[in-house]
């Protein structure tokens, strides 16, 4: 079928903070064998996301920690290469939780590996962008919990990443004011001059605490929150009447120890807000209805979908690292 | 109409902490007089709430902070002692914000004062009680936010006082499991024996951690917040997936200025913990639906509804302080 060699990276300690050299180990394989009813997928792009950091670290999160020797788990988008299942026909694409590695055989990973919708006329790369899980969280994150109607004002954090350059977008389209907080100047002058945000703030001026308010003078509505820490703590203190907050991540957390604070609820109480946990698997029944809206959006060039490409297998750990450095605009993917 | 005065507490000087001595000062002014159209209303007992500190506060509220030199906000329960208006004929009862006062105009007051329904069979106190605010704010925060299932467990903090009391036997009568956290063995006792919570752990006692953690096997699906602080946050690290806090109040913080930090957000994400502050004026409306229901449950002794009731205005200064230190079981009442 192939001659070729099965890279795989495992997990071999879990990481006290960053990951370093320690943490993964790349090994060397058979390609495996697709038995009766299976097809063999060549992967062909993972997704780096801050999950991927959550997920190896000691405690459970929305799904079991990646075992000691395991392969690391990742979503990623692959090509059908060998199939005895006519669901996955041969140079169909499909995508789902892959891993890292260079080729899996369907039906052998956590979940089921995803079909791809036909040729969307855009490039492969958008379906673990703005069509992919990325997307899709910012799609119902903001739609279903966030609820931003015409004239509110909507804050996203992280706002340069994949998840919060979607929220700003699908917040303009939706008549709200959208406002990004983001680490430096050049992302700051992309979301405002090529997305269409109406303010971005760089959190690395000193003054970024007075830049948020000013640029939020009727106080915040929505909080799509993605990095937690100081920024959910200032934003916070900003929340008006009835506000939502589509609690989607906290970046700032996932490589410290020190996750034993939060900000002060009282304004919650007193503001009648809204806090809402969420994990965009819940939602994986709709993903459908999420990404025909999003593919015709993107199409229609009325949300631009940005990818900063790693290449090589061999750079993904480093590309995690990327992410909590800020190093990626949009979706941060890795070319297999 | 009557020779008396009425005697009226004012605000002089918002407290550092506690009430002092200086917070408020009882001064005497003529009774008024109802003009056309008004009824004179006579106070005779006016409800002691941990809102009344907040109300003080330097900040707004809901309401905004009670004015220096103005009558010290609160609800009461008071008959309408001569009347030219049909909506509140003599010898009526009334409630709403009547105030720290012996006498009230209708009309006078931040809100209309509502007619209390006819008699119901149950001692009057009791519309300061389960059929009163405490009564109502238990209602819909439990049933409407929390949202209780069979075989659930719901953890409510400030469980002796007027609010956690009527919130443990509600979710009793909806199947739950009920555990509640309170200061002193003898509420404790009250809380298992008198009004059947599952479980009821006394916060002064150093294990209580491990005997909340005791008490909830099956972790917390439901949180009524009454406390926040340290209670809350060990609550906040058993909530279960799906897990829903009704974040009613945070007495912990209200005599305090050190008011900036909450607990940590992290299992709030991972578990689509749903936070939704509220405050019970925004269910006004729908108040004679809650007051019907608990009137028959208390009827039926299905809801128990106790009173801690202190004697003569003069002491209403005091027995706020009674709320913090928690020298009070069940609703806190001044009779005027």
């Amino acid at each position: 079928m192939t001659d070729d060699v099965n890279r795989r990276y495992v997990l071999r300690k879990r990481p006290n903070g960053r990951i370093d050299d320690s943490t993964f180990e790349l090994i060397e394989e058979p390609v495996p064998e697709p038995g009766s009813g299976q097809a063999l997928v060549q992967n062909l792009y993972v997704s780096v996301d801050p999950t991927n950091r959550a997920w190896i670290g000691e405690e459970p999160t929305y799904l079991p920690p990646v075992g000691i020797g395991e392969c690391m788990r990742s979503v990623g988008l692959g090509r059908v290469i060998a199939s005895d299942d006519e669901n996955y026909p041969e140079g169909s694409l499909v995508t789902g939780l892959t891993g890292w590695q260079d080729y899996i055989v369907t039906g052998a990973g956590e979940l089921p590996l995803t079909p791809v919708p036909g040729d969307t006329g855009l490039p492969i790369e958008c379906m673990l962008g703005a069509l992919g899980l990325t997307g899709v969280t910012a799609y119902f994150g903001l739609l279903e919990i966030g609820k931003p109607q015409e004239g509110e004002t909507v804050v996203v954090s992280a706002a340069a990443g994949a998840v919060g350059s979607v929220v700003g977008q699908l917040a303009k389209l939706k008549g709200a004011r959208a406002v990004g907080i983001a680490g430096g100047k050049e992302k700051c002058e992309w979301l405002v001059d090529e997305l269409g945000f109406d303010a971005a703030i760089d959190r690395h001026d000193s003054d970024w605490r007075e830049q948020v308010r000013a640029a939020c003078p009727n106080g915040v509505d929505v909080d799509f929150e993605n990095v937690g820490g100081e920024i959910m703590r200032e934003v916070f203190g900003m929340l008006n009447l009835n506000a939502r907050v589509a609690l989607c991540g906290l970046i700032s957390e996932y490589n410290s120890a020190e996750r034993d604070q939060g900000p002060p609820l009282a304004r919650v109480l007193v503001n009648r807000v809204t806090i809402q946990g969420f994990i965009i698997l819940d939602y994986f029944g709709r993903f459908p209805e999420a990404i025909a809206q999003l593919g015709q959006w993107v199409s229609e060039g009325k949300v631009k979908d940005r990818h900063t490409i790693v290449e090589g297998l061999e750079k993904a750990p480093d590309a995690v690292n990327m992410l909590f450095d800020g190093d990626n605009v949009g979706k941060l993917i890795v070319k297999v």
